[in-house]
């Protein structure tokens, strides 16, 4: 039985998972770079250790982690999303140092994360997947053909690229004889090979994604979907769950596509499958992500199952303590990033003080967050502050109650994408539930709002904290 | 329809009910006295009007609360709990006033109010009661025929009592013949009344109390119970929904006792019949509280239903949006009472300034409170901070996140009874779901704790305040 977690994370979602072992009863281990020892986590750990100056020799060491996760006599180790998370050989590491690592076997991480092995792995469970080359192109006769197969657009990508790079759209066959020889250089260049595939182009998808849990003795589950389709430069930037665009047939199919993909590469542990719906209602296998989503809390809202506690019980081997079918759905839920950014300045980080800081309360408001009145913010990770969870019983009732608690948070000090997200709510489109990934890019005219009434708000933060100093 | 809502109330309550008025879209407005010019409720409501100096010539003046509803436009008065919530007088001079007072009508607020006339009416619709004299006693010898007919002990009551005084206990018929005299002459000393009458003395008793929501038109629904057993003086430091001491069949018969309660009376809005569970199994009424409950919210997270939109709903004379078939129950859920108070002195209220305060969040956690880092906590109203909400699966699962958020919520500056909850949420009886309203008094050795946990977090918060301020 795991009694001791190191948590290779840092901000909410180390604070998260301290948390879930706080209510288990197992001993959480936080770890901190230079920037981060007054964050949140570190106050919160049961025992703290510094890792390291920064990131580079800190969160993302894969030695020093699991060095330390030894030393403090940690028998598992909760990476938490990004930095080591999705890190076969962190995983490998962790086994033969006698550590649960709290998440999938590393091979299925080194599958999943190859997009044609996963593609493989998915067209052979039968699970769809965007038209495409099976492998590699050979030629440029041969994209022609397939091209026109499949119908234009497509997509040219180098197999082993990332990032959004080595990836060109083609409208037509003339966009496809010029840009064929350019990305096949490019993927030479930035990824050392000279392989490219082609995909159909889905154009403004919705982002579905569907929750995955997974034992060690066979059984996969799904906790519903997530709609992630309101992003921004593939940032997403609010996650609601279910998608108020599917209807009930389309949920239970994608639903058991998701655990018949897991299944296939023998998934255990909590996982994302990722799928593009295309406008006309096909559902096509984007990828999986093998690790805890930011968004994970609009699905335990909706379930009311803890999916970090979950983690941790099927780490420890349990089978998983319910069935499919005594999985509930109630209600839905929303969960607003909020991000120190200037929305109005093309989404620059504000880094710096939080002078201010009010938490939101009330029915149906959860917040995951690593801030505080004082906190300090420091520029060397990510700009997300805090997860503005909110639950209502149906869709209308979740806008307004997400309206009202995006006026109720204060945070003072540095800008934020809460008048963004307050945009977002007042478009019809979002209104109706129907928007796609090309929703941001479509209204520009989002970012023209003023910020009276958080002015208005601020002078009232700064009366109290006048008045305070005064001791009145 | 409902417009603009005067919240005639304070603090954590007030705050509430902005929260919902936010999220109908109604203009909420605030009152303040001198010493809450500062509070949460004037910074977060849409309009705040200086009511009184203080709570006489404020939140508990009719006359210029119902004044400052016309001037500022208001449709409808929202009461909260405590002040005016339960004065037939205020709700009648509202409806004078043409405004809604959000609740039930005066008259069943001023029968509910009466306890001989509620007693009566509970009789009359086959609600149980604590045996005892039908109306007042004519003579010792009658009380001694009464008494060897209810059974010892029983309690001889000044009919126009309150506040605890005009009670004795008598165990026997030499207590009868003692003390029967004595309550007479207290009841015409203290209440202006020779009026006494006799109950049952249910010792050590449940509380259980159901909570009703009735429209205009006839309809009545019950929300389930809660078990409000763990009280200190009569005043409840915690509460459950539902009741872990329930079975099913109890839980459906003390249901239908309720909403047969408030039918009876013709009862409409939220309200809550109290009643008394007897170790030998027996319900009896209590009382009914005419208003919205402190406590209301551990309803509303087994529930799904917000209580208070309920309210202004059925104020509008909408029907219930449910039938009673329809109210779902979910999980559990436990509200601890966060009071700036000593548990180690007796309870004594520890007023001033919060010099720190660290929202707790995660999953299954609600806050509902008027509090901020900075906030003064003045010293003329009740000592109640905040409300820290939980809920969970199951009660197991509940105690564990009960202890985790008690941990995780921080308030520096004052005492508090966050310790005090720690320790009951420790005891085995608590555990095992079994506990009464002699529970307190029953564990003296609750206060015996230390503030070692607390004390390494005050010192990190000083810490990071110090580092804050050198701007590190």
């Amino acid at each position: 039985m795991i009694r001791k977690i190191l948590i290779a994370n840092r901000g909410e979602i180390a604070v998260r998972i301290i948390r879930a072992c706080a209510e288990l009863g197992v001993t959480s281990v936080a770890v901190y770079t230079d920037a981060d020892r007054h964050g949140l986590h570190v106050k919160k750990a049961d025992e703290a250790y510094y890792i390291g100056p920064d990131s580079q020799s800190g969160y993302l060491s894969v030695h020093r982690m699991v060095n330390l996760a030894r030393a403090a006599g940690c028998d598992a180790i909760h990476p938490g999303y990004g930095f080591l998370s999705e890190n076969a050989d962190f995983a490998r590491q962790c086994a033969a140092s006698g550590i649960v690592f709290i998440g999938p076997d590393a091979d299925v991480i080194e599958r999943m994360g190859d997009k044609l092995a996963a593609r493989a792995a998915m067209i052979a469970a039968g699970v769809p997947v965007v038209p495409g080359s099976e492998g590699n192109l050979g030629s440029i006769d041969e994209a022609l053909a397939l091209a026109d197969d499949i119908g234009y657009p497509i997509m040219l990508k180098a197999t082993n690229g990332g990032g959004g790079r080595g990836i060109r759209r083609c409208d037509n066959s003339s966009d496809l004889r010029r840009h064929y020889d350019r990305v096949l250089s490019e993927a030479t260049k930035a990824f050392g090979s000279a392989q490219i595939f082609m995909e159909k182009a889905v154009v403004d998808p919705r982002h579905i994604e569907v929750q995955i849990l997974g034992d060690r003795h066979g059984h996969v589950v799904h906790l519903f979907e997530r709609d992630c389709s309101i992003q921004r430069r593939h940032q997403k930037l609010l996650e609601i769950a279910p998608s108020p665009q599917l209807d009930e047939a389309q949920r239970a199919y994608v639903g058991d596509l998701a655990v018949r993909a897991a299944q296939a590469v023998g998934y255990s542990n909590a996982g994302t499958v990722e799928f593009l719906l295309d406008h006309d209602g096909s559902f096509y296998f984007m990828e999986m992500n093998t690790r805890l989503q930011v968004e994970h809390p609009v699905t335990e809202m909706i379930t009311g199952i803890d999916l970090v506690q979950a983690q941790i019980g099927v780490a420890n081997g349990q089978p998983l303590p319910f069935k499919q079918s005594e999985i509930r759905r109630n209600g839905f839920a929303i969960e607003f990033r909020i991000n120190a950014e200037d929305p109005q300045n093309d989404f620059l980080p504000s880094f710096g003080r939080i002078t201010r800081y009010f938490a939101p309360g009330g029915p149906g408001v959860r917040t995951d967050g690593a801030i505080y009145t004082g906190y300090y913010i420091p520029p060397h990770y990510d700009s997300m502050l805090a997860k503005l969870v909110i639950w209502a019983q149906d869709w209308d009732a979740l806008l307004r109650r997400g309206r009202r608690a995006l006026n109720d948070i204060g945070v003072y000090g540095v800008k934020t994408t809460i008048p963004y997200h307050l945009q977002i709510l007042g478009t019809s489109a979002f209104q109706r539930g129907s928007f796609d990934t090309g929703f941001v890019e479509a209204h520009p005219e989002l970012t023209d709002y003023s910020l009276k009434r958080s002015t208005r708000e601020m002078a009232a933060a700064i009366a109290a904290a006048i008045a305070a100093q005064r001791g009145l």
